[in-house]
């Protein structure tokens, strides 16, 4: 009511971003409308832009620029082609790409599965994931699903599909995080941690 | 590099918001790419609509629909014209008028004094406030600036001001928060306390 509709509207809007409440929805509003009028209008473009400037990869499901049909790891001829890493969103390619350490391809499959939220096999990309393997070339199928229960069934489901076809399939180590504290780590991961332990000699 | 422009420009815009940093503008960014595009293109709107929809009252200084003069506050007939409570900011009054216990008027300053920031009287409706004083019919100016170092500077600047103009003046009072604990309660607000406490015979 006091409030007048612009405002109201904006911070309906943002209240429905994940993690952003009516109070922070109101503070980022009224910090936009004291602002220098460029970043309201610079982040109504890039919002307006986000959908039609990007695609999805056509062969790993990442995300792309519109109009090409590749993702930059696919279209990379460096990359090597053996080697497919199953991740759940394309963060998570973000994240591995940042680490410098993968060479190989990914395979995004858009979330995980959960009985609860009713995301079942057909909701992921994990048909063609097997139309991957399938055709040939792939050596081994890294798993890179999040150590979670929903990442852990999906992985589960994953190997029960892949096993029949030939490649490796492996899956990320789970254990101690680096600079961790074992004081403070959670008893899931500790029994991980001694479930996984690896021979020093 | 890895990411499309579109998806970076995004990034960079929501990181540029107060206490969102590029983890969450990415996640945030994600999110919205996921989500049914409705979300996107309402925030866009919203956003290009935020200042050419809303306007300054010319009275207290608070945020108002585009095309009117004043805020619903001020063109309330019923509100008490003789108290005024000076604020820092639009949110202040909202938080003000959710009590549904003040029945006056508002003025807001746009901020509070800050030398460390560059923020003096000329850059605070500080001036205005003095001429509602002056043109008389005030009784009572409440300054309820914030109970920190700036809302402090910004009280004591004001009582120096207001003094010789003949109205009273009183301060928001400070002390323990309802539903709060003696245990967890800062040094300085349990000093206040304190120094505010009140008979109760």
């Amino acid at each position: 009511m006091l409030l007048p509709e612009p405002i109201r509207r904006l911070i309906d809007a943002l209240s429905r971003l994940p993690g952003i409440g009516p109070k922070t929805a109101s503070r980022l509003t009224f910090h936009l409308l004291r602002a220098d009028g460029g970043l309201s209008a610079e982040l109504s473009t890039a919002l307006a832009n986000l959908r039609t400037g990007t695609a999805t990869c056509q062969l790993c499901f990442n995300i792309t620029t519109a109009g090409k049909e590749l993702c930059p790891v696919c279209a990379n001829a460096d990359r090597d082609r053996s080697l497919i890493c199953v991740v759940e969103e394309p963060l998570d390619v973000l994240a591995l790409e940042r680490t410098g350490g993968y060479k190989g391809l990914y395979h995004v499959l858009g979330g995980a599965l959960s009985p609860i939220e009713g995301i079942g096999p057909d909701d992921l990309k994990i048909a063609d994931l097997l139309t991957r393997v399938r055709a040939g070339g792939v050596q081994e199928v890294i798993v890179g699903t999040n150590p979670s229960m929903e990442g852990d069934a999906t992985a589960m489901y994953l190997q029960q599909q892949l096993a029949p076809l030939g490649a490796r399939l492996t899956r990320l180590a789970r254990g101690l995080p680096m600079g961790g504290d074992l004081e403070y780590a959670d008893q899931n991961t500790l029994l991980r941690a001694l479930a996984g332990r690896q021979s020093m000699s």
